[in-house]
């Protein structure tokens, strides 16, 4: 089954707003086995849109309209509809009721104009809409399925996946479905994480795995097709176990869970407390791991020593450390977690130091340089790590570096 | 003129990857006055590629590709363009160059199948790529003018500024150019601002103005057509004043200024240190201001007191302030930044205590009130916000509100 998706709308074609909706419903419709081939944008216009209505029906087995259902002259989709399906428009009593009540729910009158919204090309099915004015259609026009969905993405997702899913699977026999499932690691490099998989991402290999990486965040995507999702799961389960098996300890969690989220929920479920001492960061470790509710049962807070006599003042460190050994040193990251862990009275405490550029790199310290440390009842650990150039980069990848070091530390229960 | 914007690619029509490339070249396009009807996305596949380029052909006087430019057997543009236009592929010999100079320049050698990306449609022009080895086409092919650059947008966006535009503008006599202005402003809601400009965001109105909000920052969106852009620009300069008179300390910057960017550079110039005493933010005021390079001239560091036992062991809050007002009081968050000040010896300090939720309100302190302070030498000011039960959006408004405190102190020179 071939399908086209057409959004609608001059905000799109004009580059003011990005189309987001093509994007979505193509993913959405993969998975039920429909290969989207084309999309269309076009602008508020009605030969135009004549003209992309007709092209897609004759090429595509369905189409997926988003947009142009609303009250305005803009509005032109139910129009063109009823022109390429070669039927006159008629009024549905059900859908101005519906819209009516929408309008009385906020206490305003119904304006004349909305009355449009319930009229629909012969031998239309409506599409309920339950968040909005605009009722969907589903007509046959020709030998293409025309499926027309409003353009606000709050009110067509839930249309597409209650209505539009279920109807095209009891009218279609659709293709394979494909499901993902991805594995998320961190503490290893792509082509390291790469190399522990062997030929498990190799191009052309089934189940698909991919992997992607983002400021040091490495994800691997397992690719699957099946005669329903149980199956294609299925499919994935032996890759997924291998590479659990091979990257243990690398591997946070699945799927849209980040670093900082599986770490404070981690600290939350072992009830340990925890502090933080940041420089070239400057709140930011601090900044994520209160992005979790409920992490105020754990997060103490602590000290933001951005320049050298915060470091010294608030946090006691030695300005001999300074001195000797420079504030971006393993001695002054060893410090700062060690003070901050007793000052706070926290199970533990993580500090961050580095050169996060552009400025204040040398041949021996240069910019992207970054000490970690990390202070426990038994124990002060130090990692340090050199990454590129970027400051907003060095910056993120300091802090996921400093909560890796927390989310190890957990593991091994030794806090 | 009438243009079409095609963006080439399996990745793009199966949803996998959005297409920003056809929202980039529109808006682009209109700056130049050329008007974007239609945009096609088409997956690498031969006869749907024919159907959309002979589809473009017919309907558009402008059709912009992107994709499709690479050496692999799933790009195929050259190829396409050539059968739509009529006339074989041709062998270019300064673009082979160009190609062995980049690999050569890696110190890589050139794979045999780069050698078609030096193959072009007989009576094509070649669009140099200064970032890559695909280099772009231009060719009249019927009434209509085709011209296809690589999908890399790190690639595609200089070929078209700097060689694409300029050709346009010789070729053909395009329409009326369109210019923006941004004007942005904090410390007022959206439709507060709207009444204080009177007509001026009504829509119809030339030039256009338009108002958007982001997380309590409020654009000014100022835009004019004209026969060039200084004209344009001329037609914007009265609104623009009319807008400065109006709303005057609101206004923080233009175009794409964020606030935290405006203070940092104002702090900055002025050589006024500043230090940071956090509560529900976690640490994100600090992390905003230390995203501007050279901020270590003037930010000193602070403290994050999530819990209550911080803000008094680590900032000294009076015990009795939290027993007797609550950490969300105009008591706690004057005392967070005098001892906050005192303590770090920064000429200004700030500070934010809130409910961030989901969790952790009460009818008199609801989710989503937060308490901000400054003190300077002179003085400790308080001021308080209720925003909605987002935890990252009052989070984010939190932060903002403590940088506006900054900026308008700044501006009275008060520090």
């Amino acid at each position: 089954m071939k399908a086209e998706v057409v959004s609608i709308g001059s905000e799109l074609s004009s580059g003011v707003r990005l189309d987001t909706n093509g994007q979505w419903l193509a993913a959405q419709l993969a998975q039920i086995g429909v290969d989207v081939i084309y999309h269309s944008t076009v602008a508020d216009d009605l030969p135009a849109n004549l003209d992309v209505f007709r092209h897609a029906q004759s090429r595509a087995d369905l189409v997926l309209v988003t947009g142009g259902l609303g009250p305005t002259k803009d509005d032109l989709t139910r129009e063109v509809l009823a022109e390429v399906a070669g039927v006159p428009l008629e009024f549905h009593e059900p859908s101005l009721q519906w819209i009516e009540s929408i309008f009385k729910m906020f206490n305003r009158p119904m304006p004349e104009r909305n009355r449009v919204q319930a009229m629909f090309p012969v031998g239309s099915e409506v599409i309920t809409n339950p968040n909005g004015t605009a009722p969907g259609i589903w007509l046959m026009a020709g030998n293409a399925c025309f499926v027309c969905l409003p353009g606000v993405p709050r009110e067509m997702k839930p249309m597409f996946t209650d209505w539009v899913v279920p109807r095209l699977r009891q009218e279609f026999s659709l293709g394979e479905v494909i499901v993902h499932r991805t594995i998320r690691c961190f503490g290893a490099g792509e082509s390291q994480i790469e190399e522990m998989l062997g030929d498990l991402t190799k191009r052309g290999r089934q189940p698909e795995v991919g992997i992607t990486a983002s400021e040091a965040t490495i994800s691997l995507r397992v690719t699957a097709k099946g005669a329903n999702p149980e199956q294609a799961q299925q499919l994935i389960e032996p890759d997924a176990r291998f590479i659990y098996e091979k990257l243990g300890e690398l591997i946070f969690g699945e799927d849209d869970v980040e670093l900082h989220h599986a770490v404070a929920k981690a600290l939350i479920k072992k009830n340990v407390t925890i502090s933080t001492a940041e420089s070239c960061t400057g709140g930011m470790l601090g900044q994520m791991l209160t992005d979790t509710p409920g992490i105020s049962q754990v997060y103490l807070g602590g000290y933001v020593t951005y320049s050298n006599d915060l470091k010294i003042n608030l946090l006691g460190v030695p300005a001999d450390i300074l001195s000797r050994h420079g504030a971006v040193s393993e001695e002054c990251a060893a410090a700062m977690a060690k003070n901050c862990r007793e000052r706070t009275g926290s199970d533990l405490a993580v500090s961050i130091t580095g050169i996060a550029g552009p400025d204040g790199g040398t041949p021996e310290k240069p910019v992207g340089l970054v000490y970690v440390g990390l202070a426990s009842s038994s124990e002060v650990k130090v990692r340090n790590f050199k990454w590129g150039n970027d400051r907003k980069s060095t910056r993120v990848r300091a802090a996921k570096m400093a909560l890796n070091l927390v989310r190890l530390q957990l593991l091994r229960q030794d806090c």
